[in-house]
């Protein structure tokens, strides 16, 4: 058999999978400043009016335009690999397949809702979007998707990854983004801040912060804020990973996957390859779903279900997720993706459903699967996609001493080659294990008693 | 029409295309220092002897070994482009195409010929292997192919760029590659060199001094050297590229293909999309190939046909190649890759022969090519690559004055995410173009005078 299935692009979904139709028990609406639910025109100003019919539908297919599937097609179906290789290493008798999102021109699968926002955007006669990043993966891919459809992109780069990874920010600009450091002094939030603490690295809270006042105070009403996870429409518009990875699957007659793995961050890819998986498992499917994030920042194994913020400093509406609080600050892991204090709201209530199983992996171990997987399939993962490496290899151990032929998947969410500085530290023996702080972690709990709570609403199916 | 045309595992090529069988002046012999023609068991302490048998071969067709071919399925067939928004940006009535080699884990065509080259060596018996690397590229391709094939890989790189670009130097190893900085104190070539100068930045000529003294003094003669363009397997092993896009292209129904293009530093990737298409022209077909080079080191379009040495300190045998003289230092330039004084002999002998027409472009003009196509087609190229986007576009806008519906195909030999400090420079416009050092060239071509002189031998057929 083939070490890659792929799919023509006659083969490609024509529909995104919206799980909130299928989730036994209702999402709770986000919740403004007052406590009462967002309403959609009170998002108008950050997002335009077909993005957030996306973000509150309830119907389970919504058809992906000609148009963005004709962008899409430039490096997507992506391939499903076998992963032999790793395999033969392990000794297992699982067979483990991983769907490559590295593919894409920028490296990872943000473009797949990059692309995806942008289109929506210019649909909506929108000349000009705004966003974040941390690292810099997301602020590439909507540089990117931007480029291709001819409007501008405007990133605010947290200051210390600014200064520490030129090379993200190199590549934003030869798509012709613009990207500054945050906090800057072109916004009242990023002055503010200055102010305060001219030497401040930035956080990803304050470049939020900077990213939706710059759009929503734009006069010619021109300009629209995207986040790249978190929301639902994101994790919609990313669930064309797992349906093409089910297609692929039955192509080579793989008729039953026993766990599906994918790691979490804000949750977008893992959503991605899961939800189309989650929708046999609410229909009666035996599948178990990981989500796996790090032991530092363990906001789906230690975080309680609560209305938190989804930035630092408090500007967004209140979204019902798991939380370490929006003030909690994670250790430097490598895997800036991973360091997020929440988790998308669907992905929340699947895990209140009992419907995913989540994973807390140490730093050193996902480098140890890294470099093993890179070592076997030849390819060097990311920092966040080791996370669900090492998982994936954990259920292959566990396979092999239960002598189970167990199917495994798990999402290649991105490739490693702009992340290489946490390997230098790995090999020369570097790179720790942060233990959680605690102390920081409590009291940034604390401030969660004062917010609204959601009801842990929970069907008992599973 | 789709913007990508891939192929089947079941449709790659199973035989390398061998033009020596081809050209209708016999290829003259490497000569040793004494000037007679050096015999394959010259060599044997350098390369092994499967691997030599294909360098002197005259075959037409060699059988690529299956083993190899379950490697190459990792990435190959690689996807053929049509080029449409770059196209739809020139205006032209011309039809672009791109091998799109930069799909492979390490990012180039390169591991075309680590992957065979390890084979054979591993087939031989040989346990360890070394080379040189400039900017990486090639020992980060060779790395990879040896971590695949279970081999030692020891890489001596260029101690300026093993400064400057500690990214690749990672990617090897990442790949359990072992890489120094050249000149080391691991050999005689290397400590005798730094007796003089303990601050010279290297260069690629004393790596390969070092790689091959590393290789033929192991006692235990389990080491071989090896090279990654240049000579005539290097070239046989690429040969897949075009071999590939000749059967993508009959499978949209594109019947002939009017220009061929691939940048040509030591010419591996070059050789390897254009020869498949020369077999063609020998036969009677009417097309125009060209080797574009920088205007800073135009080793095909200012240099003379001569024997001369591969290295700068004269250690290698003497090659019939076009070349600037071994002792050439092109300027500065940021395609690393193709700073190198000569070009391989079977490229130089087409060239004699009046098969290709070399062209030479100018730095800046080369990453205006790359930052349309970067903005078009999406995808970063290397600055190498972009030598070749640049003569496409120029063959495009000659398309388009002529109102000619012409068929342009280039090779898209590697991606540029791990090179992206000269597009940097260019958008801060402090990339220059330097004048050829033309005193330098002169007195470099000096020392060709005395060496042997090769046959201009030309059929005159074209």
């Amino acid at each position: 058999m083939s070490v890659k299935i792929l799919l023509e692009e006659s083969e490609i979904p024509r529909q995104w999978y919206n799980l909130a139709a299928d989730l036994p028990t209702p999402m709770q609406p986000p919740l403004g400043p007052d406590g009462k639910p967002i309403s959609p025109e009170m998002l108008a100003p950050v997002f335009p009016m077909n993005i957030i019919e996306q973000e509150v539908s309830q119907e389970r297919w919504i058809n992906i335009p000609e148009e963005i599937l004709e962008i899409l097609y430039r490096w997507r179906p992506t391939p499903l690999r076998r992963a032999f290789f790793l395999e033969k290493a392990l000794g297992t008798p699982a067979r483990i397949y991983y769907k490559d999102e590295s593919v894409s021109p920028p490296g990872s699968h943000k473009p797949n809702t990059a692309v995806a926002q942008a289109w929506y955007n210019k649909q909506f006669g929108i000349k000009r979007i705004t966003t974040e990043t941390g690292a810099g993966q997301w602020g590439s891919a909507l540089s990117f998707a931007c480029c291709l459809l001819g409007l501008e992109c405007k990133v605010y780069m947290v200051r210390i990854s600014f200064d520490q990874k030129p090379f993200r920010r190199l590549m934003m600009e030869t798509w012709g983004g613009k990207c500054i450091p945050s906090p800057s002094t072109e916004t009242n939030a990023g002055r503010a801040i200055l102010e305060q603490d001219p030497d401040t690295p930035g956080s990803l809270g304050i470049a939020i912060s900077e990213a939706v006042e710059d759009a929503v105070t734009d006069e010619t009403k021109q300009t629209r804020y995207s986040l790249g996870s978190v929301l639902n429409h994101v994790m919609l518009h990313q669930t064309i990973i797992g349906l093409e990875a089910k297609k692929q699957l039955a192509k080579i007659g793989e008729k039953k996957v026993d766990i599906v793995i994918g790691c979490a961050g804000g949750g977008s890819n893992y959503a991605g390859l899961s939800f189309p998986f989650m929708a046999d498992k609410i229909a009666g499917a035996d599948i178990t779903i990981i989500p796996t994030e790090p032991t530092s920042c363990p906001t789906m194994t230690r975080g309680p279900f609560a209305y938190d913020f989804g930035d630092t400093a408090g500007m967004t509406p209140l979204l019902p997720m798991y939380s370490l609080g929006h003030t909690f600050v994670p250790p430097p892991i490598h895997a800036g993706g991973l360091r997020y204090h929440g988790i998308a709201p669907l992905v929340s209530q699947s895990i209140i459903e009992g419907l995913a199983t989540p994973r807390a992996v140490h730093q050193t171990e996902c480098y140890e699967a890294a470099v093993l997987f890179a070592r076997t399939e030849g390819v060097i993962p990311a920092p966040e996609t080791s996370h669900a490496i090492a998982a994936a290899i954990q259920e292959a151990n566990k396979a092999k001493e239960e002598g189970k032929e167990k199917v495994i998947l798990f999402n290649f969410s991105g490739h490693g080659l702009m992340d290489l500085v946490g390997y230098e530290k790995f090999f020369a023996g570097r790179l720790q294990d942060y233990p959680l702080p605690e102390e920081l972690l409590n009291k940034s709990l604390l401030a969660l008693k004062d917010l609204p709570k959601p009801k842990v609403a929970k069907s008992g199916r599973w």
